[in-house]
């Protein structure tokens, strides 16, 4: 699938199917965070990948909307610094690194959804990093629950149009 | 191209040919941006496209490593909100959304880099843009100079490793 296709075709996926994913493409994704671009080629992130279900299950609660985490095939944590003084270009770069991850997955034809992590504690409890990293961002991955999502193009008209987004030369 | 091998034969583009962009091109990369998911679907971001010469050559001088802008094709503005509660999530999908247009790009054969912004009123007073926004992020494409990027693979070796980032089930 061509990179223009795959982000017309994106949507959030949050159900997923009990299908399982083949190491190789969850290696795949993850490398495509690997080599995301970073600002002075910092790479300020580092990833957990979680597959086991009780684990998944306990991940589901670190969040406001992180529910989705118990069902998926695996949930990727993506740790970044504590803030500092050019922590916008860190959380910038984590930013690149999850749209690599997903727009890879979605090529793979595998769903996946990003959530806030309210609970940095109890992340920590569960995973066991290190107080040099936090925790702001998890992402799910699976393939799509097909009753949930039949195969129809995503909804449009939740964005703001073209013009309201675009500038020509200046404000 | 596949999103894949886009992320894999990806590289900076500092050096920019005089060839320019067709405008159909430059709207599809900032249609990408604009159709980036982020949290609560909030958009945080504003895109001011600049392709006046003398204006880039003024955006040149925003920032420490901004002087790619003076030779691109069109420099994206990513104006995003102040610093304000959840301005870690605000960067994050800013990031997303350049990545997004980068990698639209890269699949058509345009070249680009991002480069940090610190002369914030210096950019206001270039572009007019009004204070509920702020500037970190300037990314400038163009095709690749040939004499500059001759047709060979991106050298390998100045990411961390594999097994450097990724953590299987916990720390």
């Amino acid at each position: 699938m061509s990179v223009w296709e795959t982000i017309r075709g994106k949507r959030a996926v949050r159900v997923f199917s009990d299908e399982p994913i083949l190491e190789a493409d969850m290696r795949r994704i993850l490398d495509a965070g690997r080599r995301t671009q970073s600002g002075y080629n910092s790479q300020p992130w580092a990833f957990i990948v979680v597959t086991e279900r009780d684990k998944l299950q306990r991940l589901s609660k670190i969040g406001r909307s992180t529910g989705h985490a118990a069902g998926a095939a695996f949930v990727v944590v993506l740790l970044t610094p504590p803030p500092n003084d050019t922590y916008w270009r860190d959380m910038f770069d984590a930013g690149q690194a999850a749209a690599y991850m997903q727009l890879t997955a979605q090529e793979l034809g595998i769903g996946s959804c990003p959530a806030s992590v309210y609970e940095v504690e109890l992340s920590r409890e569960i995973l066991g990093f290190p107080p040099e990293w936090d925790l702001k961002v998890i992402i799910s991955f699976g393939y799509p629950d097909k009753s949930q999502y039949p195969q129809r193009p995503p909804k449009a008209g939740t964005r703001k149009t073209f013009d309201d987004v675009v500038h020509w030369e200046q404000w």
